[in-house]
């Protein structure tokens, strides 16, 4: 069937009249009884506008909360098979190293330990260096990359994450509970503080898995978290400056001017053996970034990197024994001692251990994800989010009793075990053994490692978190988001992190409000050569229909827009009436809504409908709607509004909407 | 041009292949120089995706900050006008009242006069009323009920809005102010309050309506207004339990629970006499309020009866001069003295004044703005949303300094107002004129009027806002809908005024990021004799296309949202490509995005399409969009990702598309 711009040249059969209200049967062949044969002028072959099929109100939440909760559909697998094979199923997916462990071979083994040992040496100086940035004793930051490794490749599904301390999570536990404790003065209290966070951050992971608020993650935009993390650097990266410039009393503040005021005031404290050093290890790493990232074959040469300045700096500053360069001092040797006698649930701290624990639980988690996905992506396998959580939740419960601080998968030394070729999540046990190795024999060795040689590793890796050619394609693509992006960064280097993150979730969730209060409207017109109706805007070809105004609306319609949506209907048709009169055409007689981009409807946009067509037809101008949806359609003929449109006002498509308002006698 | 769903039995002729990247200027005709003639099967004729003409982001930001800000174009008006003639629009923009009073005749006066006399009869005992729900003397009332009025006759857009106290705003500014300070311990200081709650109400209200933030008030969706109110009016009328049993010693709380224990518990304080009094005249106001329901012609039963009531009560009040029957009492006579010396802006109330403004503020702001474009679109006529925050500001801002409190337009008087035939402003001035007289010459004859009238007429006022049916039809209509107006009645109802207000707006808010989070996505068919496509759950006799996957996106493509599309997307094709293997049919080698409901593309959306390409070519699928909107076709254009999909992966309809790749050779 053909449905031609220009109707008169052609005529129609009838086939069926537009369905009407809740009709769904199909209908036999039918005439227009008001339009007897002799007098039609043409026949139109109308399609009739269908909705789904009726479902009970059980069933439509059920479907609705299946499509909130498990899009995923994890259970999908278990359909038709054995309970047998479902118990394995049920194994394999709580306990994903069954999975793989089954299929191990010792070809798998030797990439294993490859990389594994490569993620150890960049794990044992970083793990050090960011337990610093959280204010905590640098054996925790070791302790950390033992335990929770070890239970994430039991638990986890991602081959190519490393687990263990990151510096954003660090930095914000760091500057949430430095607020409240000193760390100087009351070590213990810091320390029970930091676990019992950690234990909230895990069990609000773990939370958000279990009862599947896994999407909550996806409200950190990409936008606001590039201008997020590339703030947090600059905020670590100042505060290295402490270690870089050998200042012993220095600002507890995290502000840039805070920071930059005490580094100038400071300057009688600046320790030039300690300067030259850091600058001179600083410049090394930088430049094993740079090699690497030049050539990614060349990736261990900036894995070994920090391990390799901190053995090198040790042994200098061994042989120099010299008293002006800080050092690590004395590290208890041995494994992670229990700390579930640490957890405090009780007390003044409880709001604030539990607020940091949200915080920190959710950027971890957020980085965690954002990992697991990209590689998964990379190596095109799945990674069920929801699961991931559970994972990293437990992993964390389970670390704050075993003298761990909030852990997750690292963008850093994951990039590094991918490139070193792991293949299953048996590296993190690899290199949890190599951190076990070192916490049983190797801590002495620490001693006089320089604690500027951890600023310089702490700069190097959070360096690459400033990300200014992301900010400049988000400039390029899309303002709003660019100045997200911006307000994040803003928030987070002159104000605190805490308000940083605070704006960026804001303006994401404004930019998501605003986009729903005024939704795209565009007046449409024929595609010549077809018989698609397009934006009159964006097809510049595109012709109207004389006397006919074709309004496509691309947003659902809801209380929130349902006034703009009136206004800028009637906006639409004042100029095009002004249009009209100037040209001396006809004015508009007609006003189609195209409904197809319409994706949902509420109680106030069906009220909006019915107030507009209350208004045109004070005006004497019919308004007719061009394809509803599924749901839309349903909902319309469930309410009032679907009579008072009734079957001969609602299209099938806007071709057929135009088609037989022109061909009817003019009023 | 026909694009048919019989590929092989048709033959095409090439016109144009889509444009490239950016391009947009007209090709000429043009062959495929990869596809010889002579090996061609068949030849599509296919558009281009246009972009809209380039603009300048400076113009870009002024276009959307117009339509964010500007949606009814207020300087349509001025353009093309001499400058005497734009002083003149200019004045009747700011002042209405020299519109209509240049257009003045005494046919008009006379329908003005009986109306403002109707409002005035029902406005003075709800003024008493309303005031002693906000725990106000009831002159404060009266008061409200003159100056405002006639402020907003000179700035007021709406002809029907009758200004004054109203119920729900003075609920929740007493119940607000009482937390914090007794009225009867602290009269002075609750007074201060009051005034200083309603200036900060006016500057809010004002504000919003001059930064033109005026879609604020949309975000009250009339789902959870349905519920508040209910709540609302369920909270005062227990409160009325008070005056109508005649208690002396009434709970200071709002909840339900509690003034039913208190109503219970003071059982021996209960007053027969006042009982049977307020019993009386309830069903009398309750039966008046049912025959103008009936009949609209009898407006004026229900309009005047309150005034009737109070009259004949206070007559057989002052026979009986019983004690036991507890009277208003002293009130003094003369207009409103100046209240501006009562302001207060420090000290330690300040916070709660603010907070007490806001709420308030923002619920009368919503209940003028509803019942003036209520009775615009009656009438036929507009009324401007920010222009009308801008009137009601000043008025309430004015109101404080002249012994008023918050003030709007009110639901009841202005429906009782239309049907009494008014037709300006100056039915307002009418009014306030009628109350002017009340508080010269008429004061000393309310001092016998029982307290017991006042609790009945609020009771008979509020009853209406419990929409029954409304909630029923939102059950009926929408089921998330339903939830919300229960959720704000039961947490006004149970918890507090404010907490139920918080709820209703959190649940719309949710609503909104629920439905862009998981946005509908459907498979598509042809619906056969057309060449539209769409949705198989929807139209059931769609056929699918073998081999090709049609998936339509119906939202904007967010970050919220671009990790749930990929993994639905590649849900779809799981499903699908099991169905082909069971019924032995060809796999899937092509999936369709249909892109015409997209309205909007973020960063994260992009990035998203990459992604789905990546994962799908590595399974040798094609994947391919059809017909992107304006904006969402001119980000790809400007990103990778659109030179990633080429001009050969971008198509103009879904048909255009299927076609495409259904004559591609397969691999």
């Amino acid at each position: 069937m053909v449905v031609n711009n220009k109707v008169d040249s052609l005529s129609y059969d009838v086939e069926a009249p537009p369905a009407a209200a809740g009709d769904t049967t199909p209908q036999p062949p039918m005439q227009h009884h008001h339009q007897p044969p002799q007098q039609r002028r043409e026949v139109l072959e109308l399609h009739k506008v269908s909705v789904p099929e009726p479902r009970t109100t059980a069933k439509a939440l059920r479907q609705r909360l299946a499509e909130v909760f498990f899009p995923d559909d994890p259970l999908h697998q278990f359909k038709n098979q054995s309970s047998a094979r479902r118990l394995v199923l049920a194994l394999h997916y709580f306990f994903p190293i069954f999975q793989w462990g089954s299929e191990y071979n010792p070809r798998l083994l030797r990439s294993d330990v490859v990389a594994g040992l490569t993620i150890a040496s960049l794990a044992i100086p970083q793990g050090i260096s960011y337990a610093k940035l959280a204010n905590l004793p640098p054996i925790i930051g070791l302790y950390s990359s033992f335990v929770p490794p070890l239970i994430y490749s039991l638990l986890g599904s991602s081959r190519d994450l490393a687990v263990g301390p990151v510096s954003i999570a660090s930095l914000v536990m760091g500057s949430m509970l430095r607020e409240a404790v000193s760390p100087d003065e009351q070590p213990i209290l810091y320390l029970q503080l930091a676990f019992t966070a950690t234990f909230f951050a895990g069990v609000f992971q773990a939370s958000l898995g279990f009862l599947r608020l896994g999407f909550i993650v996806d409200f950190l935009s990409k936008a606001t978290l590039t201008g997020f993390m590339g703030g947090a650097a600059i905020i670590v990266s100042l505060q290295q400056l402490k270690g870089l410039l050998g200042i012993v009393h220095f600002t507890s503040h995290m502000g840039f001017v805070d920071v930059m005021t005490s580094v100038v005031k400071r300057h009688d404290e600046w320790e030039w053996q300690t300067i030259t050093m850091g600058l001179a290890f600083l410049a090394i790493l930088l430049l094993t970034r740079q090699i690497s990232a030049r050539n990614p074959k060349l990736f261990w040469v900036s894995a070994g990197a920090p391990l390799a300045s901190v053995i090198i700096s040790t042994i200098l500053s061994f042989i120099w024994k010299s008293h002006s360069i800080s050092v690590i001092g004395m590290l208890p040797k041995g494994v992670n001692p229990p700390s579930a006698n640490l957890l405090t649930f009780s007390g003044s701290y409880v709001a604030l251990t539990i607020k940091t624990g949200i915080m920190t639980g959710i950027l971890s988690l957020t980085e965690g994800i954002a990992v697991g996905r990209t590689f998964a992506s990379i190596n095109n396998y799945q990674v069920d989010g929801n699961k991931e959580m559970m994972a990293i939740g437990i992993m964390n419960m389970a670390g704050s009793c075993a003298s761990c601080y909030v852990t997750t998968g690292s963008f850093s030394r994951s990039a590094v075990n991918y490139s070193a070729g792991c293949k299953t999540a048996l590296s993190n046990i690899v290199m949890a053994s190599a951190v076990l190795v070192t916490l049983l024999f190797l801590m002495p060795l620490f001693h006089y490692t320089p604690n500027v040689i951890l600023s310089a590793i702490i700069i190097t890796a959070v360096i690459g978190l400033i990300d200014v050619r992301g900010a400049a394609k988000l400039w390029k693509v899309d303002k709003l988001d660019f100045m997200a992006c911006m307000a994040a960064f803003l928030g987070v280097l002159l104000v605190s992190v805490q308000v940083g993150l605070a704006v960026a979730v804001a303006i994401s969730l404004f930019k998501i409000l605003l986009q729903v209060t005024r939704p795209n409207m565009v007046v449409k017109g024929l595609v010549p050569g077809t018989q698609s109706y397009r934006s009159v805007v964006q097809y510049r070809e595109a012709v109207r229909v004389p006397s006919v105004l074709i309004v496509g609306v691309e947003s659902a319609i809801y209380f929130a827009n349902s006034m703009y949506l009136v206004e800028r209907v009637m906006r639409f048709l004042r100029d095009e009436e002004e249009k009209a009169l100037k040209a001396n055409q006809s004015s508009i007689r007609c006003v189609v809504l195209d409904m197809s981009a319409v994706s949902a409807i509420d109680t106030s946009g069906l009220d909006a409908l019915s107030e507009l067509k209350k208004i045109l037809d004070k005006r004497h101008i019919e308004l007719v709607l061009a394809n509803p949806v599924g749901s839309v359609a349903e909902r319309m003929f469930n309410s009032a509004v679907g009579e008072a449109f009734g079957s001969d006002r609602l299209f099938f498509s806007v071709a057929e909407a135009v088609a037989a308002s022109q061909c009817k006698p003019q009023a």
